[in-house]
């Protein structure tokens, strides 16, 4: 049970947090903090928070729990914010897609990466944003990750994640660095594909002909490019050595995918679309 | 009013299209054709042919109508038997997703391109395929795209732009190159990048894990690389000149979007990403 939780960044991920643990009676009270005034009062509206508060050092006093979800680029100012006012013995986590710059901010302000500090990052969203766009079942059956440090107090570790696991989510632990790779792959790496192909076309001289004889198998392969610009760039420079070595990566399979259309290889791309549509099925089939 | 259409290969393309003409009183009688017996028994027992026949040859006689919607690489094959069986008048068209290739079977096996030949490629399906997915409504208010030659009868044309449009479809006519290198960048370059990335996160040591923390993104990026690999693989070399072009070119943007993350270049990546996203919101908006 969490006495009062205090969420900076009330937005689909922070407002859907604090919409589940309500909805479990998991928490006592809510504090939002964000920096626009709007957003707060509908928060406070719909539930989400019971108050709140402009400035993160007030809204975590007294908090045991602190859930940092904040755009990447903002989470070194919130560290600093909030540093000095915590309560004693809460425990503050965060939300971010990216693991090691999250780190990379606590060291800088902190010092060191505090014990009381449980980097996270639970894998779910929606193409909405704001507290309007929050809801209590957002992170059912979704993965969490966790990525704490040998110096991360295990008993923080464990708040956390039975925070999540009373908002129905499946929670997991890995290194930091580790996680950072594979969100790479499978999330940072499409958005990029996604975006810079939409982009190319887009230039291409004859770009209003192209789009309209795109088709249904077009707009699933580019939703993805209609995300958050300023979000994603933030991701993306983040991440920028995992996904660095994946866009370059990939451009070699393409290299290898042109020279076996070259050379008319039909087993070879044979081979290599079955493989793939065999993955993906047994992956659809599993989730 | 089609007295008798011919529909060799009746899978979702060419039984919707049968679905589509019987459901408005467009077409008199149904004869199908296809390679498995099993098929055509549903297809019949589904309403959509009313009778059917294993050789192309006999199936289009008496036809005034014949639409081949058979994969790419059966084209040829399609052509040869249906030589010499076609009644005075008729009129062929076809369901191929390139049409460069489609010319090229028409010269080889007719040693021109016929005048009553009209090469056509309905955009549009489903990720089900065979007799029992057709449906009349497939191609409602989808782009049919008609690549006649300067030696193709207008009349040839205007018949089988008369038979789309009852289906619900719009038509367009362009030049097949043109129609080729258009579909290239819209679908033939997603399904490889698809394809391909699924494919090279398989290969990876770590692929269970990096599958296991793959979200919704990934799942709508991806849906396409679970499509039939074997007309994927005849679409891909069909089209292999301005795929081949197209996949460069891609992978040469991919390389631009690494330099600018070794640069840390925000600027030139919200560009990117704002750009793909404006075009994208812009087209379905007015999808």
């Amino acid at each position: 049970m969490i006495e009062r939780l205090a969420v900076i960044g009330v937005g689909l991920i922070g407002g859907s947090l604090a919409l589940a643990l309500k909805a479990v009676g998991a928490v006592g009270e809510v504090v939002g903090c964000g920096r626009t005034l709007a957003n707060l009062e509908t928060a406070r509206d719909l539930g989400i928070v019971d108050r709140y508060h402009r400035d993160p050092g007030t809204a975590v006093a007294g908090a045991d729990m602190v859930f940092v979800a904040v755009p990447l680029g903002q989470i070194r100012s919130v560290f600093a914010a909030i540093r000095g006012h915590l309560a004693e013995g809460a425990v503050v986590t965060d939300g971010a897609s990216v693991k090691g710059t999250v780190i990379d901010d606590a060291r800088a302000v902190f010092g060191q990466v505090p014990p009381w500090l449980v980097p996270g990052h639970p894998i779910a969203g929606t193409e909405h944003s704001g507290a309007k766009a929050a809801f209590a079942e957002l992170y059912r059956r979704r993965q969490v990750i966790l990525t704490p440090l040998e110096s991360t107090d295990p008993g923080a570790v464990r708040r956390v994640e039975a925070m999540w696991r009373r908002c129905g989510a499946k929670v997991d632990r890995m290194p930091p660095g580790h996680h950072d790779e594979v969100l790479a792959a499978t999330s940072h790496l499409p958005h990029m594909l996604a975006f810079g192909l939409v982009d190319l076309l887009a230039r291409m001289r004859e770009n209003d002909e192209i789009f309209r004889y795109a088709a249904g198998g077009f707009r699933d392969f580019t939703r993805i490019a209609s995300s958050n610009p300023e979000m994603w760039r933030d991701i993306c420079l983040a991440n920028r050595e995992a996904l660095g070595a994946m866009l370059r990566r990939f451009a070699g399979e393409l290299e290898g995918l042109a020279s076996a259309l070259d050379a008319e290889a039909g087993d070879e791309l044979y081979a290599i679309f079955s493989r793939a549509k065999a993955a993906r099925d047994r992956w659809i089939s599993g989730e």
